[in-house]
């Protein structure tokens, strides 16, 4: 167990680079701390961040950890001639290859993120979060058809944050709409979902866990009995499995495993574009 | 201009490979299909990425490109061993070198988003998009202490979705205030955030861009007026300027931007963990 800083540094916002790092960092048991440059987009700049990489360098006596996506050739030059720290150029590692693979130059373009603001894809995403945020928790029937994906459940299985999710980083139109006890008595769909069936993903819960979440929001209420959610959740996967919706339990995924799955039953062209 | 088939491949949700992949390919002027293939967790699956990998070359004549985050290694030598695309081992290429620096070996645990929902971070985060999505508008001035960051700005400045992105991507708590025209008669901040300036962003936009957006809610209307939009803007900048308020154009932004900036400014700490 080690200690060690790790700089992720970029001419743009520097989540490529902090993504990918973390995920390689997460490789090793080590305890670290991360920093994250972002826009160092002038000589000036990467002078900066050398300065502050370096003095961490002296401070800790361990060089640190340092991914860079920069692209801009002069901005990456300062920082490869005067860093002190271990550089992982994640660009210049593949960017080589692909060049000659694809016959072809790399344009060395900052950030992807860059200009996303006039493309059609942001618009459409931004108009997919208001459309979630419309239709979130069966707030509005209207255009219910209008959704790609709805979400049922009970209340707390975890819908609105997937359905946002879904809305921000997919361009998703994602409503969804909850499964209460009258659905229950009624052994009935509710009615306006009946008419979507094929666009329904369902999402469950363990009872231990969705006791606990209900606790912290309504403490020792009957809403938040283990007993009672064990009885919604019960019910809520019979009626899953009677209507032949697919669904999942969230207990134990994370919000990108919860909308990665989800595309791929509902939605598998958003993974191959 | 070659047209060329790019794949994800994951043991886990693949959206680092997709980040990474996606910021490379961003460097070439090429058009490109892309694929992501997430999941790929046993020895059979890795056989079937490989078949449809191996399928799409013999269908275009030409070998596809292959990002891979695959930590398993049982399941990356199949890959290795039969995928005839140019394979780009994110993980393999830089766990090495780590290995060595750290003087440690790699776990080869499979997907950083793995297991997170059992995280106090990962409560965090759904804890602030619930406050998000409940301090969303100026809807509730309670707890508005309660808020790491307050967006404010007019109506359709980009509040909203920067707001959910913060809470979902950094577990901030952030609130959202429009600025309205009787703030602006006033010729004072909103008093619900007066005690709350540090904490206070602001957005603004081009009043062109501001009368776009607003027109496809409300077409032809005062509100989305050239005129109007102009007249909103100026004031709020004015205020904006006149309380000491940071602030940035979301016009040619993308949220990832936005946030990133934003962070920079009112929570520094965010980017250093």
């Amino acid at each position: 167990m080690s200690q060690r800083t790790v700089f992720f540094v970029s001419d743009g916002t520097g989540i490529t680079a902090e993504t990918f790092g973390n995920a390689i960092m997460a490789q090793f048991e080590i305890k670290a701390r991360y920093i994250r440059l972002p826009f160092v987009d002038s000589v000036d700049k990467a002078h900066q961040a050398v300065r502050q990489i370096n003095h961490t360098a002296e401070i800790e006596g361990r060089r640190p950890i340092v991914f860079t996506t920069v692209v801009n050739m002069d901005i990456l030059a300062v920082i490869k001639t005067h860093c002190t720290g271990m550089l992982l150029d994640m660009f210049g590692t593949f960017v080589a290859p692909l060049e000659e693979e694809l016959g072809s130059k790399s344009n060395h373009r900052v950030g992807r993120f860059s200009d996303a603001s006039k493309s059609k894809e942001y618009d459409e995403r931004i108009e997919a979060i208001n459309f979630s945020l419309a239709h979130d928790d069966g707030q509005s029937h209207r255009d219910l058809q209008g959704s790609d994906v709805i979400l049922v459940g009970v209340s707390r299985s975890g819908k609105t944050p997937t359905s946002l999710y879904l809305a921000m980083q997919h361009g998703l139109k994602a409503s969804n709409y909850p499964l209460i006890p009258e659905d229950f008595d009624r052994h009935q769909l509710p009615p306006a979902l009946v008419p979507h069936r094929k666009k329904i993903f369902g999402l469950t819960i363990s009872p231990e866990r969705l006791a606990q979440i209900r606790n912290e929001r309504r403490p020792n209420s009957v809403y938040a009995s283990l007993a009672n959610c064990r009885n919604e959740i019960h019910e809520a996967e019979a009626m899953m499995r009677r209507e032949g919706i697919r669904w999942l339990s969230t207990t134990s995924k994370s919000i990108e495993e919860i909308a990665t799955t989800i595309l791929q039953e509902i939605r598998p062209e958003r993974l191959d574009y």
